[in-house]
Protein backbone atom coordinates (compact mmCIF):
# COMPACT_ATOMS: atom_id res chain seq x y z
CA UNK A 1 0.00 0.00 0.00
CA UNK A 2 2.04 3.06 -1.60
CA UNK A 3 0.41 5.80 1.14
CA UNK A 4 1.49 3.64 4.18
CA UNK A 5 5.03 3.38 2.63
CA UNK A 6 5.17 6.70 2.06
CA UNK A 7 4.02 7.50 5.53
CA UNK A 8 7.12 4.83 7.06
CA UNK A 9 9.74 6.32 5.10
CA UNK A 10 8.76 9.71 6.12
CA UNK A 11 8.00 9.17 9.61
CA UNK A 12 9.30 5.67 10.67
CA UNK A 13 12.56 5.27 12.59
CA UNK A 14 14.97 2.33 12.38
CA UNK A 15 16.10 1.56 16.03
CA UNK A 16 18.33 -1.60 15.19
CA UNK A 17 18.54 -3.93 12.07
CA UNK A 18 15.67 -5.80 13.35
CA UNK A 19 13.30 -2.81 15.11
CA UNK A 20 11.27 -0.31 13.09
CA UNK A 21 9.92 2.53 15.27
CA UNK A 22 6.22 3.73 14.03
CA UNK A 23 4.55 5.10 17.12
CA UNK A 24 3.77 8.61 15.39
CA UNK A 25 0.93 7.17 13.23
CA UNK A 26 0.51 3.65 14.20
CA UNK A 27 1.05 2.22 17.38
CA UNK A 28 1.03 5.36 19.90
CA UNK A 29 -0.02 8.34 18.22
CA UNK A 30 -2.21 6.98 14.98
CA UNK A 31 -3.38 8.95 12.17
CA UNK A 32 -7.21 7.81 11.86
CA UNK A 33 -7.56 8.89 7.88
CA UNK A 34 -4.58 6.58 7.41
CA UNK A 35 -6.01 4.05 9.54
CA UNK A 36 -9.25 4.16 7.24
CA UNK A 37 -7.44 3.63 4.02
CA UNK A 38 -5.90 0.21 6.01
CA UNK A 39 -9.26 -0.79 6.91
CA UNK A 40 -10.90 -0.15 3.40
CA UNK A 41 -7.52 -1.67 1.53
CA UNK A 42 -8.04 -5.19 4.19
CA UNK A 43 -11.57 -5.00 3.27
CA UNK A 44 -10.98 -5.25 -0.23
CA UNK A 45 -8.41 -7.81 -0.15
CA UNK A 46 -10.56 -9.97 2.08
CA UNK A 47 -13.78 -9.03 -0.14
CA UNK A 48 -14.32 -12.59 -1.38
CA UNK A 49 -13.91 -14.69 1.99
CA UNK A 50 -17.26 -13.92 3.80
CA UNK A 51 -15.67 -12.92 6.79
CA UNK A 52 -18.26 -12.93 9.79
CA UNK A 53 -15.81 -11.67 12.34
CA UNK A 54 -12.61 -9.33 12.86
CA UNK A 55 -10.14 -10.88 15.41
CA UNK A 56 -7.06 -8.57 16.90
CA UNK A 57 -5.42 -7.91 19.81
CA UNK A 58 -4.85 -5.11 22.09
CA UNK A 59 -3.68 -2.60 21.88
CA UNK A 60 -2.13 -1.63 18.73
CA UNK A 61 -4.05 -4.12 16.86
CA UNK A 62 -7.69 -2.70 17.75
CA UNK A 63 -7.78 0.93 15.65
CA UNK A 64 -6.93 -1.19 12.17
CA UNK A 65 -9.26 -3.88 13.21
CA UNK A 66 -12.38 -1.21 13.71
CA UNK A 67 -11.87 0.07 10.54
CA UNK A 68 -11.76 -3.37 8.51
CA UNK A 69 -14.65 -4.19 10.88
CA UNK A 70 -16.54 -0.65 9.65
CA UNK A 71 -15.84 -1.77 6.14
CA UNK A 72 -16.97 -5.22 6.01
CA UNK A 73 -20.01 -4.57 8.31
CA UNK A 74 -19.40 -6.89 10.97
CA UNK A 75 -18.28 -6.97 14.61
CA UNK A 76 -14.53 -6.97 16.03
CA UNK A 77 -13.28 -8.86 19.08
CA UNK A 78 -10.21 -8.20 20.73
CA UNK A 79 -8.30 -10.53 22.60
CA UNK A 80 -6.99 -9.34 26.20
CA UNK A 81 -3.22 -9.89 27.36
CA UNK A 82 -2.70 -11.61 30.87
CA UNK A 83 0.90 -12.86 32.46
CA UNK A 84 -1.68 -15.57 33.60
CA UNK A 85 -4.46 -16.31 34.67
CA UNK A 86 -6.65 -18.14 37.17
CA UNK A 87 -10.21 -17.78 36.35
CA UNK A 88 -10.59 -19.26 33.08
CA UNK A 89 -14.34 -19.93 32.70
CA UNK A 90 -16.02 -19.36 29.88
CA UNK A 91 -12.51 -17.52 28.08
CA UNK A 92 -10.84 -19.18 25.37
CA UNK A 93 -6.97 -19.04 25.81
CA UNK A 94 -3.65 -19.53 23.64
CA UNK A 95 -0.11 -18.30 24.72
CA UNK A 96 2.16 -16.07 23.05
CA UNK A 97 5.91 -15.55 23.50
CA UNK A 98 6.95 -12.34 22.62
CA UNK A 99 10.78 -12.00 21.72
CA UNK A 100 10.96 -8.33 22.20
CA UNK A 101 9.52 -8.61 25.58
CA UNK A 102 11.06 -11.73 26.22
CA UNK A 103 8.03 -12.84 28.17
CA UNK A 104 5.14 -15.27 27.95
CA UNK A 105 1.50 -14.13 28.04
CA UNK A 106 -1.98 -15.42 27.62
CA UNK A 107 -4.28 -14.47 25.69
CA UNK A 108 -8.02 -14.67 25.57
CA UNK A 109 -11.07 -14.30 23.87
CA UNK A 110 -14.75 -14.73 25.83
CA UNK A 111 -16.47 -18.37 24.22
CA UNK A 112 -19.21 -16.56 23.49
CA UNK A 113 -18.37 -14.15 21.24
CA UNK A 114 -16.97 -16.70 18.34
CA UNK A 115 -19.29 -19.75 16.93
CA UNK A 116 -17.95 -22.73 14.69
CA UNK A 117 -19.94 -21.37 11.92
CA UNK A 118 -17.51 -17.98 12.12
CA UNK A 119 -15.24 -17.09 9.08
CA UNK A 120 -12.44 -14.96 10.72
CA UNK A 121 -10.05 -12.80 9.52
CA UNK A 122 -7.10 -11.96 12.02
CA UNK A 123 -5.58 -8.45 12.17
CA UNK A 124 -2.27 -6.98 13.52
CA UNK A 125 -0.16 -4.20 13.38
CA UNK A 126 3.15 -5.98 13.17
CA UNK A 127 4.04 -9.75 11.81
CA UNK A 128 7.67 -10.47 12.61
CA UNK A 129 8.42 -14.10 14.41
CA UNK A 130 4.04 -14.61 13.84
CA UNK A 131 3.75 -15.63 17.53
CA UNK A 132 0.72 -13.42 18.29
CA UNK A 133 -1.41 -14.79 14.91
CA UNK A 134 -0.40 -18.20 15.92
CA UNK A 135 -1.55 -17.71 19.06
CA UNK A 136 -4.59 -15.95 17.67
CA UNK A 137 -5.18 -18.91 14.90
CA UNK A 138 -5.45 -21.42 18.16
CA UNK A 139 -8.10 -19.30 19.98
CA UNK A 140 -10.29 -19.93 16.35
CA UNK A 141 -8.80 -23.05 16.67
CA UNK A 142 -9.85 -24.14 19.34
CA UNK A 143 -13.99 -23.33 19.01
CA UNK A 144 -13.39 -24.92 15.45
CA UNK A 145 -14.52 -21.71 13.76
CA UNK A 146 -12.10 -20.70 10.17
CA UNK A 147 -9.95 -18.69 9.75
CA UNK A 148 -10.21 -17.20 6.37
CA UNK A 149 -7.32 -15.13 6.56
CA UNK A 150 -4.44 -12.51 8.01
CA UNK A 151 -3.78 -8.92 7.54
CA UNK A 152 -0.68 -7.32 8.93
CA UNK A 153 -0.10 -3.83 8.87
CA UNK A 154 3.41 -4.21 8.43
CA UNK A 155 5.45 -6.98 8.09
CA UNK A 156 9.14 -7.83 8.55
CA UNK A 157 9.56 -9.99 5.24
CA UNK A 158 13.48 -11.23 6.43
CA UNK A 159 11.79 -12.45 10.03
CA UNK A 160 10.24 -15.89 9.64
CA UNK A 161 6.43 -15.29 10.63
CA UNK A 162 5.10 -14.92 7.06
CA UNK A 163 6.67 -17.95 5.94
CA UNK A 164 4.88 -19.70 9.51
CA UNK A 165 1.54 -18.84 8.12
CA UNK A 166 2.41 -19.54 4.83
CA UNK A 167 3.36 -22.86 5.88
CA UNK A 168 -0.51 -22.85 8.00
CA UNK A 169 -1.70 -22.79 4.41
CA UNK A 170 -3.48 -18.89 5.29
CA UNK A 171 -4.05 -16.39 2.97
CA UNK A 172 -1.98 -13.67 4.80
CA UNK A 173 -1.94 -10.00 3.23
CA UNK A 174 0.35 -7.09 4.39
CA UNK A 175 0.20 -3.89 3.46
CA UNK A 176 3.92 -2.72 3.72
CA UNK A 177 6.47 -5.47 3.53
CA UNK A 178 9.72 -4.58 5.08
CA UNK A 179 12.30 -6.37 3.11
CA UNK A 180 15.56 -4.90 5.28
CA UNK A 181 16.25 -2.12 7.90
CA UNK A 182 20.21 -2.59 7.29
CA UNK A 183 22.35 0.72 7.69
CA UNK A 184 19.45 2.28 9.30
CA UNK A 185 17.11 1.91 5.87
CA UNK A 186 13.91 0.98 5.09
CA UNK A 187 13.98 -1.48 2.35
CA UNK A 188 10.22 -2.64 1.18
CA UNK A 189 9.83 -6.08 -0.66
CA UNK A 190 9.87 -5.35 -4.28
CA UNK A 191 6.69 -5.90 -6.87
CA UNK A 192 9.00 -8.60 -8.90
CA UNK A 193 10.18 -10.38 -6.23
CA UNK A 194 6.62 -10.69 -5.36
CA UNK A 195 5.03 -11.55 -8.38
CA UNK A 196 7.81 -14.43 -8.62
CA UNK A 197 5.76 -15.29 -5.61
CA UNK A 198 8.01 -14.97 -2.82
CA UNK B 1 -27.28 8.79 22.81
CA UNK B 2 -30.41 6.93 21.72
CA UNK B 3 -28.86 4.28 20.18
CA UNK B 4 -26.16 3.52 22.66
CA UNK B 5 -29.05 3.72 25.23
CA UNK B 6 -30.66 0.93 23.77
CA UNK B 7 -27.78 -1.20 22.82
CA UNK B 8 -27.09 -0.95 26.22
CA UNK B 9 -30.80 -2.42 27.67
CA UNK B 10 -31.00 -4.56 24.55
CA UNK B 11 -27.51 -6.18 25.63
CA UNK B 12 -26.04 -4.81 28.90
CA UNK B 13 -25.75 -7.03 31.77
CA UNK B 14 -26.18 -5.78 34.95
CA UNK B 15 -23.64 -7.86 37.30
CA UNK B 16 -23.81 -5.70 40.67
CA UNK B 17 -25.60 -2.53 41.83
CA UNK B 18 -22.27 -1.15 40.43
CA UNK B 19 -20.64 -3.28 37.73
CA UNK B 20 -22.56 -2.81 34.14
CA UNK B 21 -20.97 -5.57 31.45
CA UNK B 22 -20.86 -4.27 27.77
CA UNK B 23 -18.26 -6.43 26.71
CA UNK B 24 -20.63 -7.78 23.44
CA UNK B 25 -20.34 -4.16 21.80
CA UNK B 26 -17.81 -1.92 23.87
CA UNK B 27 -14.88 -3.40 25.28
CA UNK B 28 -14.34 -6.96 24.08
CA UNK B 29 -16.23 -7.24 21.46
CA UNK B 30 -17.39 -4.35 19.89
CA UNK B 31 -20.03 -2.69 17.30
CA UNK B 32 -17.83 -0.72 14.68
CA UNK B 33 -20.98 0.80 13.23
CA UNK B 34 -21.93 2.28 16.58
CA UNK B 35 -18.60 2.94 17.52
CA UNK B 36 -18.45 5.42 14.13
CA UNK B 37 -21.93 6.93 14.95
CA UNK B 38 -20.27 7.49 18.90
CA UNK B 39 -17.36 9.24 17.20
CA UNK B 40 -19.55 11.72 15.51
CA UNK B 41 -21.62 12.13 18.45
CA UNK B 42 -18.49 13.41 19.68
CA UNK B 43 -16.76 15.47 17.03
CA UNK B 44 -20.20 17.04 17.06
CA UNK B 45 -20.35 17.68 20.82
CA UNK B 46 -16.71 19.47 20.45
CA UNK B 47 -17.12 21.05 17.17
CA UNK B 48 -17.04 24.74 18.85
CA UNK B 49 -13.25 23.48 20.82
CA UNK B 50 -10.65 24.03 18.11
CA UNK B 51 -9.30 20.37 19.21
CA UNK B 52 -5.97 19.63 17.83
CA UNK B 53 -5.53 15.90 19.29
CA UNK B 54 -7.44 13.42 20.96
CA UNK B 55 -6.09 11.37 23.75
CA UNK B 56 -7.27 8.11 25.54
CA UNK B 57 -6.32 5.25 27.70
CA UNK B 58 -5.54 1.77 26.19
CA UNK B 59 -7.87 -1.09 25.59
CA UNK B 60 -10.87 0.27 25.65
CA UNK B 61 -10.95 3.77 24.51
CA UNK B 62 -8.87 3.15 21.55
CA UNK B 63 -11.74 2.38 19.07
CA UNK B 64 -14.13 5.29 20.32
CA UNK B 65 -11.16 7.87 20.51
CA UNK B 66 -9.71 6.56 16.80
CA UNK B 67 -13.44 7.49 15.30
CA UNK B 68 -13.91 10.90 16.72
CA UNK B 69 -10.03 11.78 15.57
CA UNK B 70 -11.22 10.45 12.31
CA UNK B 71 -14.54 12.95 12.40
CA UNK B 72 -12.45 15.79 13.54
CA UNK B 73 -9.76 14.98 11.44
CA UNK B 74 -6.64 15.17 14.04
CA UNK B 75 -4.34 12.48 15.11
CA UNK B 76 -5.00 10.54 18.24
CA UNK B 77 -3.23 9.21 21.26
CA UNK B 78 -3.65 6.39 23.87
CA UNK B 79 -1.60 6.49 26.59
CA UNK B 80 0.06 2.83 27.51
CA UNK B 81 -0.63 1.39 31.20
CA UNK B 82 2.16 -0.06 33.07
CA UNK B 83 2.44 -1.53 36.16
CA UNK B 84 5.34 0.15 36.92
CA UNK B 85 8.18 2.13 35.13
CA UNK B 86 12.07 1.69 35.19
CA UNK B 87 12.49 3.78 32.10
CA UNK B 88 10.79 7.21 31.79
CA UNK B 89 13.15 9.25 29.22
CA UNK B 90 11.05 11.10 27.03
CA UNK B 91 7.96 9.85 29.25
CA UNK B 92 4.88 11.89 30.48
CA UNK B 93 3.84 9.54 33.42
CA UNK B 94 0.89 9.47 35.63
CA UNK B 95 -0.26 7.66 38.35
CA UNK B 96 -4.16 5.86 38.09
CA UNK B 97 -5.55 3.94 40.38
CA UNK B 98 -8.18 1.09 39.63
CA UNK B 99 -10.36 0.86 41.87
CA UNK B 100 -12.42 -2.26 40.45
CA UNK B 101 -8.68 -4.36 40.09
CA UNK B 102 -7.20 -2.46 43.55
CA UNK B 103 -4.09 -1.47 41.52
CA UNK B 104 -2.09 1.48 40.97
CA UNK B 105 -0.92 1.84 37.19
CA UNK B 106 1.42 4.68 35.40
CA UNK B 107 -0.37 5.49 32.54
CA UNK B 108 2.63 7.37 30.09
CA UNK B 109 2.84 9.32 26.70
CA UNK B 110 5.31 10.27 24.49
CA UNK B 111 6.40 13.98 25.28
CA UNK B 112 7.27 14.30 21.75
CA UNK B 113 3.53 14.05 21.04
CA UNK B 114 2.21 16.71 23.03
CA UNK B 115 3.09 20.22 23.15
CA UNK B 116 1.82 23.74 25.00
CA UNK B 117 -0.03 24.45 21.28
CA UNK B 118 -2.67 21.49 21.93
CA UNK B 119 -6.54 21.54 22.40
CA UNK B 120 -6.45 18.14 23.66
CA UNK B 121 -10.11 16.21 23.64
CA UNK B 122 -9.88 13.52 26.27
CA UNK B 123 -12.01 10.03 25.21
CA UNK B 124 -12.60 7.39 27.51
CA UNK B 125 -15.23 3.95 27.63
CA UNK B 126 -16.63 4.60 31.49
CA UNK B 127 -16.41 6.89 33.40
CA UNK B 128 -16.47 5.79 37.21
CA UNK B 129 -14.60 7.60 40.12
CA UNK B 130 -12.75 9.28 37.58
CA UNK B 131 -9.63 8.09 38.21
CA UNK B 132 -8.58 7.54 34.46
CA UNK B 133 -9.86 10.83 33.04
CA UNK B 134 -8.00 12.79 35.81
CA UNK B 135 -4.60 10.79 35.43
CA UNK B 136 -5.02 12.01 31.66
CA UNK B 137 -5.83 15.24 32.61
CA UNK B 138 -2.64 15.42 35.11
CA UNK B 139 -0.41 13.83 31.95
CA UNK B 140 -1.84 17.04 29.65
CA UNK B 141 -1.24 19.86 32.42
CA UNK B 142 2.22 18.59 32.72
CA UNK B 143 2.71 19.35 29.39
CA UNK B 144 1.22 22.77 29.15
CA UNK B 145 -1.50 21.94 27.16
CA UNK B 146 -5.03 22.12 27.55
CA UNK B 147 -8.04 19.83 28.04
CA UNK B 148 -10.64 20.97 25.30
CA UNK B 149 -12.66 18.57 26.92
CA UNK B 150 -13.87 15.18 28.04
CA UNK B 151 -15.82 12.47 26.36
CA UNK B 152 -17.11 9.31 27.99
CA UNK B 153 -19.05 6.31 26.45
CA UNK B 154 -21.08 5.68 29.28
CA UNK B 155 -20.96 7.55 32.76
CA UNK B 156 -21.81 5.93 36.05
CA UNK B 157 -24.05 8.83 37.47
CA UNK B 158 -24.21 7.90 40.77
CA UNK B 159 -20.31 7.57 41.64
CA UNK B 160 -18.46 10.51 42.03
CA UNK B 161 -16.12 10.94 38.53
CA UNK B 162 -18.78 13.12 36.54
CA UNK B 163 -18.71 15.85 39.90
CA UNK B 164 -14.65 15.35 40.62
CA UNK B 165 -14.60 16.48 36.88
CA UNK B 166 -16.93 19.15 36.41
CA UNK B 167 -15.20 20.84 39.82
CA UNK B 168 -11.95 20.85 37.54
CA UNK B 169 -14.28 23.30 35.17
CA UNK B 170 -14.05 20.60 32.42
CA UNK B 171 -16.75 19.91 29.47
CA UNK B 172 -17.75 16.19 30.21
CA UNK B 173 -20.00 15.17 27.69
CA UNK B 174 -21.01 11.39 28.13
CA UNK B 175 -23.26 9.59 25.63
CA UNK B 176 -25.09 7.26 28.31
CA UNK B 177 -25.23 8.82 31.77
CA UNK B 178 -26.53 5.77 33.86
CA UNK B 179 -28.63 6.95 37.45
CA UNK B 180 -29.25 3.48 38.90
CA UNK B 181 -28.33 -0.37 38.67
CA UNK B 182 -30.00 -1.26 41.26
CA UNK B 183 -32.71 -4.48 41.24
CA UNK B 184 -30.54 -5.97 38.33
CA UNK B 185 -32.03 -2.78 35.93
CA UNK B 186 -30.51 -0.35 34.10
CA UNK B 187 -31.98 3.10 34.55
CA UNK B 188 -30.46 6.26 32.53
CA UNK B 189 -30.66 10.09 34.13
CA UNK B 190 -34.02 11.89 33.18
CA UNK B 191 -34.19 14.35 30.20
CA UNK B 192 -35.47 16.94 33.11
CA UNK B 193 -32.54 16.31 35.48
CA UNK B 194 -30.33 17.45 32.74
CA UNK B 195 -32.19 20.43 31.91
CA UNK B 196 -32.20 21.17 35.80
CA UNK B 197 -28.67 21.69 35.67
CA UNK B 198 -27.78 18.08 37.45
Amino acid sequence: MKQLEEKILAEGIVLSNTVLKVDSFINHQMDPVLMKEMGKEFARRFQHKKITKVLTIESSGIAPAIMTALELEVPMIFARKRKSLTLREGLITAKVYSFTKKEENEITVAEKFVSPNDQILIIDDFLANGQAALGLMEIVKQVGAKVAGIGIVIEKSFQDGRQRLNDAGIQVESLARIASLENGKVEFVKEEALAGGM
